[in-house]
Parts: C-alpha cells; structure tokens; sequence
C-alpha cells in the first residue's frame, strides 16, 4: 500500500490522472447507472435494518472512497445490501436503554471494520472457506425470504412486526391480520410497476425502473396528499450533513454486539470474495483476498466515522457494475460523486416517499435473486448436503441467523468428520492384460492367490484410525475356505492423500497385528509427500515390508527387494 | 441380550455352570491376582477423589457382576482407576451446600451410566473416534503429572492441596512449604519398598508388593502407635457395610454435575475400549464397541445403587487379568467375590494405615504408566500434532481436565481441516517406456505439448473447493514462452476419494474456466464411487471432457472417445 506514504487524496490524483479519457468515460458512465439503483436500495436497506433512511445513503458514499483506494476488484460495488441489513436489525434488537439504533451501527460497522483488519493481519482468510456451499446457499435463501416476509406489513400498512417466521405470526395474528387500503394500494402497485418493467422493458431501462418509481411515488403521493389518507410516508428528515465523529466506546455495547459483529464480518467478507471472484474469472482478472480483507476493513471503518452502517460488495450492483463497463475502481469514486449529489437534491422531496413504496423496491429486489435449483441439485447428488442447506434455511426463517452460521458451519464439519471416518474399501485384482488393478466387485479382474490387494478410499487420520486393523482383518476373515493361505497384504496407498499421527499408531498396529498371525505387510504406490513423513519418523525401525513403485510390482515382485531401497512415488 | 428373559442370577449360575473345570480353576487364579492389586488401588483412587477409602471398595463389587453380565471384554478389569479419581475429585470441588462428595460421586456415576446407557442406544460409539492418538496421550500423561503432583503434599505430610499446578504451588507457598516428619518418612519408604520390588522381584511377586507394603504399614503403625507422632491415618471407618440406595435426585444438582459427567463418560469409553481392543488384538478376539457401551453403562448405574464411584477398565489390572490366564467374564464374578471377602477382613486394620502410604500407591502406579517417548516421535513426524499432545498436557497440568478435553478435541479437527484445505498439487508426467504418471519434481518424467496432467492430492471438498480453479489457472500461467499452447487439462483423480456438494460446484467452475479459455478438461482414473454420485447428479448435462480408465490413456488417447461411454472405474 502506498498509501503509507503519500496522503490518500493525492494518491487518489494521481490515479485519476493516469487513466485514459476513454477507460474514464468508461467508469463515469457505468458509476451513473449503478449510482440510480443504489439511492432507492440505500434508503431502502437502511429502513430494512431499522434505521433512518438517511444512514443509506451516508454508507454509501465515504465506504466506496475508502475501497477504492484500498480494495482489489474494479467490479466489488460495495454498500448498504440487503442481507447485512437483516443481519444489523437483529443485532440491533436487543440494544440496552439509551443507545439509538443509529449509535448501536456506528459500533456494529466499526466492529466489523476492526475484525476484517484484524483477519487480514493475521492472514485470516482461510477461515472463509468454512463456509460451504450448502451453509452459504440455505444462508442466502433463508435470509432473502426473511428480509421478504419482514416486508410484506410494511407493504401492505399492516402494524405487524418482526424477522423471525413464528415472531412475525404471533404479531400480525395479535393485530387482527389488519392492513391499510391506501398503503397497500401504493404498495401492490410499486411492485406491479417493478415487475412489469423486469418483464416488458429492455434490461438497461429496467435498471432504471426503480428510480424512476421512486420520483414517480414521491410526485403523486405530494400532489395526492396520501398523508391525509393515513399512508405512511418516510417523513422529514434531520438535513443532510455528512459529518465525521467517533462511535460511543462503552465496553459493554463492544461487548455485546461483538458476536453479531463477527459474524456480520464473515459474511461480509464471503458474500463479496464469492462476488468478486466469480466476476473476476469471467473477465480473466484475479482477486487478492488479503487487499479485499483490507478495502472491506477500510470501507467499514469509514461508515463507522461518517454516520453510516455495516457495508459490503453487493450482488445486483457488482454485476450491473461489470455489465456497463467498468474499468476501474475509480468508478466506485464516482457512485460516491452521484451520491453526494443525490443527498443534496433528495432530502426535501424523500418527506413524501410512502414506505410501502420502499418495501416493494426490497421484495422485488430481493425475491428476483430466490433460486431453488440448488436445493434440487443438492438432492440428487447428497441428501445429507440438501438437508444441511434446507435446515440453515429454515433456522434463518424460524430462528435466527446467528445459530443458523453456527450450526451450518459445525454441521459441515460433522459431515466431513464422517466422510473421513466411514471410508469406501475396495478388494482390489489384477485387469487381465494389464497392470491395472480394480475393485472386486465393479469388474471382472484376477485376484492373486495368497496375498491379499486392497484400497483403502481415504487418508489415514485420527476418525478413521481406531478401525483400521479391524477393516484389514475382516477381508482376511472372509476367504474362500479351500483356497491357498495368505501370506501377504498389500495396501494400495495411492488414495491415502496424508496419514496423520495417530494414522501412524493405526499402521504399526496394523503391522504387528499382521505378523502376529505370520503375515507381512507391504504398500505399494505411497506418494511421496507421505513417505518423506514416514521417512523423517524412522519409520524402518518397526516396518519391515516393502515400499512398491506400483501395486502390481508389489502384487507380482512381492518377494524379492529389500525394504524402502526402490524409487519412491509422489 | 438374554437377560431380558431369565432373571440375572439364573444367566449367572448357567453361565458359571457351562464351564469346564480348567477354565473355571484360570478364572479363579487370573481374580485373586487382580484382586489383590485391585484392594489397594480401589481404597488408593477413592481418597485420590476427594471421598471416603471405602468406597472405592463398594466400586469394586457389585459394578463388577454387571459388567460380567453385560459386557464383552473377558480381560477388561472394570473398577475405579487414577484418571477418573482425578475428574470426579475436579468435579466434586464446587459442590453446593449441604451435598457431601460420596453424595456428589453417587449422582456423576448415575449420569455417567446413563449417559453411556443413551450413547449405546443412539449408536454414538463413533463419537470416540474424535480423541485422537495426540489428544488422548497428551491428556493421560497430564492427569498422571497432576495426579502424582496433588499426592506430594500427602506423602509428605504437608497442608498444601489442589489439583492442578499453579493452585498447588500457591497452597504450598502459603504453608511455607511445611512437611512432616513421619509422615513423609513413612511416605518416602513406602515409595522405595515399592519402587525396589518392582526393580528387584519377579514380576509375579512385584504385583503383590503394593498388597504386602499394605499389610506390614498396617502392622508397623499399630505397632508403634504413629498416631501420636502425628502420623495421618485412614481412621476408624464407619462399618463396612454394602446396601443399595438411590442417588439424590435435585434437578439442579444433576445439572450441575452434567458438563463433567459427560467427560467422564467419554474418557470412560475411551480409556476402556482401547486397553479392551489392545488386548483383544493379541489374544485374537474381537471386541463390540456396543456390548462394550452397555456393560459400562450397567457397571455404573450399579456403582451409582451401591454406594460406589464411577468405574471404568484399568489398564494397568487389564493387562494383568490378560497376563495372568483369565479366560472369561468369570473371573470379574471371581475378583467381586474377593474383595468382598476384603471388605469383611479389613475393616478394623485400615484405620491404623498412614495416609502417606496410599499416597506411594498412587506415585508408583500412576508413574510407572508415563511414557514421553510419544512426544519425542509425534514432535518427529508433525510438529503441529506434538504441539498440541504437549498442549493438552499442559493444560490438563495448569487449567482442567474439562478445557483440556474440550480444547484438544477443537484442535484436532482445526488440524484436519487445515490439511484438507490446503493440498499437495503435482504437475505429473510419463515415466519413460512405462504407462505410470509421476510428480515432474521429484522423477524424470516426460510432459506431453499441449495437454497439461495434474494431480491434486486431496478430496474435492468445501474446505479447498473455493482455490481449485485458482489452483490450476497458476500451474497454466508457468507454461514455459515458446512452448505449444494448452489445450487440454486432464486431471488424476485417484486421490480423490470423494466430492462434496462445494467440491461439484467447484468442478464446474472450473470446467466453464477452462471453457472460456477455449481449453477442455478431462479426467482420468475417477472411483467408482465417486463416479456413481456425478451421474445421479446427471453431470453430463454441463460436462463436456471425457473420462479415462487410466491416466495414460486420458493423456494419449484424449481426442477420439465420447464422453463417459468408457468404462469406469472402482
């Protein structure tokens, strides 16, 4: 980062300077076009999460400043999203007395600011990868139903209230299923407009669509004078200033949103590195998670210091970003541009904006990313999987989406516990003609009369160590009776990816219980990473069968070579 | 089990009677070996537990018979052991007011069997594969260290008390590092005689030496009356006598006691299924890890009604049993017949026992068991195992058993995630005049232009998923200048032993990267198994390479086959 040397504004110059009038033009065009969806989106999230519409649009304009010098991906269009905003509402639910909403963001963003610096210091962003696809996608479409059905009271004026399914019931069945005409009119309406222009419109008017129903709304409901007419209106709002100031430091409002604010951390890490990544393989670019961990740390640090709240790359704006040509991420300085310029025209007008109309922005936004083939896919290729996403999916509706991260994540790991410790093992012969050896029971091969070939599907780790002698002997139990003794088993390695130390116990063991009853042990194909490891513990001290280049080698020469003197394998 | 039709005395006598006399007369001498060692370890472990001596002896009874019932082991001596004393005695150290330790150990032996009732039930026996080889040594050698270290103060008549390191030292420190006399010469001879049999005597007579010391301290102190030198004696116990109780039953006690119980039922597993597997191993047997379940759970349900501890399989009195010719269960009946003999002879001499002479019991015995040769060869085969086996140790040492436990069990699977997160990737090529593919670095190997090989080391799964297109693009990026250009990957699958449902996704991605580029991807050697799951996830509708029985013909062939018409693989 040069950053550390020159002050960011002139670093910011003198990037701007370097580029090209037409890479330019470029970025301002495609920063206009993203600049129209994110106004209505940013107001909308920022009600979404609970606060003022007003914080949206502060956290998206200094945020974007700060990824752009900071970040990697000239794509990553980073803000207020949807998904962020759902999570901010529960962490905000339960704030002690005293501390604003607003006040309860500034902590959570700066939080998040301050884990995602903490990870990229600590290189951190292996941690990413505990989330699977089944967690992410019960994630996604857990908290895309939530963030819907949290809307519809607002849509339809009705008073109740709540995230979480059962919540959500309890108060809308205590007010009487009640709902408001007007507020439902404007509202059933907005997204009747919304649907109709995804449908009918070409794609790059539809963009517009939302915008332009929001100037659309905000002049019938001010010449209609709905207010009269009971319709909620998003009201006056304090003048827009953007002005710096720190977050309250009270250790224990740290304290207390800190585990929303971790969580709150990952997913906005995940959720933009997936963005991120998939656009940059489609433009042949490449994505540095440690400077995406610093530009989302920096991003969030500065909605924390102007007013605004947790942000990250969004889905929709990203690809919309990359579709009109972005070349840089100068253009997320000029979505900041458009937005200062907004903030200052939209403030009186906003006044008169029905909330229902900003509710219909939210549904139509969100329930166009709803995608169900991956639970269908997820169902024909492993049910356990299907069942991990759908059940992420239902805590996230039901419960809330902490408990729904944790325990997709532990549940992702037993599932690979079990993969590990349950392993295919296969009796394996000879191709006739071949060199090839085979599973028993797929295809027609010859097995060897007295010594006994197997694989087994999986490295040797502490899950599956404890049955390893087991396994072995209940081949050797199921011989032919009348055939020929055996002498010998070999182990085909070339599955065996590593074998830890308690993988190292299970194969001594293995050894001696082998020559207990006369036989002798021998591997064939061991990879080399494995047998430097074995080699390194000395491991010649107690083995005393052969190391075989190939498993035929071992199956036809099996007699002859003195131990570990053939060319290992890697 | 058919002790749900005959009442348990019948099953027992027509057990009994179906021996030959031989067997009969092995079982008999196999139990008077054991029990003479067990009289001074049951009364030893019981004041190690913070409890009256006594009751190691009731532990020693009736758990016994249930686990000849119920069990599977014939060699697996069932009864109160160090490691266990050690737990319950951290466990009964925040009893509330009013609950005495027996009263406390009566309820954790109640949960304990229950809880092993309930794991035998849902088939949780794998579960115990989650302490691996490191884990579990580095929390033997710990309990050992902090065992020996809290009989010190004992054996030296010192004031000072606690359990683990840094609580002892302070103990000490505030008693100025008092000792006493007598009482630690007492101790100090104890712990020669001990040590000097063990050095000096057959191994036949070595095992009765803690019995004899036994009976000579007993006769010596009442001789000498050492009580008035200030000499801590057992003391007058009340009369030995074994009667069937209920434990208390507060909901909150139970509670209370539940989190250490659960850790004493799975060290109690643990511990006895792999000194019981360890042996059935060298005697040819096979061990049930569910009978194994049930006759622990009913040796400790029965220790919970009989006024005992909880109970588990000894090593140390295990091998002996083994040693020593037992045949059968039957000989569990035996050493439960003696020491209830025991229990009528001793009850009047054991007050006259110097504390400090059980103390020398325990250092020898628990001592004896260390081993760090272990540590010495996991810190030679995988720094990051011996870091955590010493971790753990070090933990059990300094902190508790519980966070030991907890902790090791966190880091083991840390360890395997991290090894399946980051694979060993090899560039392979052809070994001259031969169809074997071999890592370009570590053999001379010939490349084929244009077609790049590559094996990835290691199951497609959520933890890697996310790198594997990043993985290969790089291996494309260092082609040499001037060389033919790629047009195809053929990937070895051999050491992919499975793929999850992030794992198929990540294939995917790779495959329309490959696509975009213009290159196709092929596969070679896919298991059987894994193969079966692509086509029920009906991959062909996306993938577009071939796949190859063997790699050889992935890389020669290449152009000609149609997709997945070749034969598979196992």
């Amino acid at each position: 980062m040069n950053s550390a040397s020159e002050p960011w504004l002139a670093t910011l110059r003198r990037r701007l300077l370097q580029r090209s009038p037409d890479a330019l033009r470029a970025d301002v065009m495609a920063a206009l076009v993203v600049s129209v969806l994110l106004i209505p989106q940013s107001l909308a999230y920022a009600m979404l999460a609970g606060l003022p519409p007003q914080i949206g649009l502060y956290a998206s304009l200094l945020p974007l400043l700060a990824y752009a010098l900071w970040g990697s991906s000239p794509v990553l269009a980073v803000g207020p999203v949807a998904v962020l905003a759902l999570m901010i509402a529960q962490a905000l639910g339960a704030l002690p007395p005293g501390v604003s909403p607003s006040e309860g963001a500034l902590v959570l963003a700066a939080e998040v600011g301050l884990i995602l610096l903490l990870a990229a210091a600590l290189r951190l962003d292996a941690l990413a990868s505990l989330l699977s696809v089944p967690v992410l996608h019960g994630f996604e479409t857990g908290a895309t139903l939530t963030i819907a059905l949290s809307q519809l009271p607002v849509l339809l004026g009705s008073p109740a209230q709540g995230f979480e399914l059962p919540g959500l019931w309890q108060s809308a069945q205590s007010s009487g299923f009640a709902w408001h005409g007007w507020t439902a009119g404007f509202g059933l309406l907005a997204c009747g407009l919304l649907l109709a222009g995804r449908r009918w419109l070409r794609p790059g008017l539809a963009r517009l669509a939302p915008m332009g129903l929001l100037l659309l709304a905000m002049a019938a409901a001010s010449a209609g004078d709905v207010a009269s007419h009971g319709v909620a209106l998003v009201g006056t709002l304090p003048p827009m200033d953007l002005h710096t100031s720190l977050p309250r430091t009270e250790a224990e409002l740290w304290w207390n949103l800190a585990p929303s604010a971790l969580l709150i951390a990952l997913i906005t890490y995940v959720s933009s590195l997936v963005v991120a990544e998939s656009l940059a393989r489609r433009r042949g670019e490449k994505v540095q998670a440690g400077a995406e961990l610093r530009g989302l740390a920096a991003a969030n640090l500065c909605a924390a210091f102007s007013g605004g709240m947790p942000v990250a790359g969004s889905f929709s704006r990203s690809v919309l970003l990359h579709e009109a040509g972005s070349r840089s991420r100068l253009s997320g300085v000029f979505v900041a541009l458009f937005m200062g310029l907004a903030m200052g025209l939209l403030a009186g007008p906003l006044a008169s904006l029905p909330k229902s109309v900003l509710a219909a922005t939210i549904l139509v936004a969100v329930l166009s990313g709803l995608k169900f083939q991956p639970f269908v896919e997820a169902w024909r290729y492993a049910r356990a999987e299907a069942l991990l996403m759908a059940g992420v999916a239902a805590i996230v509706l039901c419960w809330s989406v902490s408990a729904a991260l944790a325990l997709g994540v532990l549940g992702s790991i037993a599932l690979l516990l079990q993969r590990t410790a349950r392993p295919h093992v296969a009796l394996i012969g000879r191709v006739p003609g071949t060199e090839h050896y085979r599973n028993v029971g797929r295809h027609a091969v010859q097995c060897q009369p007295g010594v006994l070939g197997l694989r087994i599907d999986e490295s040797l780790l502490f899950t599956n160590a404890r049955s390893l002698a087991e396994v072995v002997q209940s081949f050797l139990n199921h011989t032919e009776p009348g055939a020929e003794p055996m002498r010998r088993v070999v182990l085909l390695m070339s599955p065996v990816n590593s074998i830890d130390f308690s993988g190292l116990e299970a194969l001594r063991e293995l050894h001696s219980h082998l020559k207990r009853q006369g036989l002798r042990l021998d591997l064939s194909e061991v990879k080399g990473p494995v047998l430097d490891r074995l080699r390194a513990a000395n491991w010649t001290r107690w083995f005393e069968g052969e190391v075989f280049l190939s498993h035929h080698q071992g199956m036809v020469q099996g007699q002859s070579n003195p131990v570990d003197k053939l060319v290992d394998e890697s």
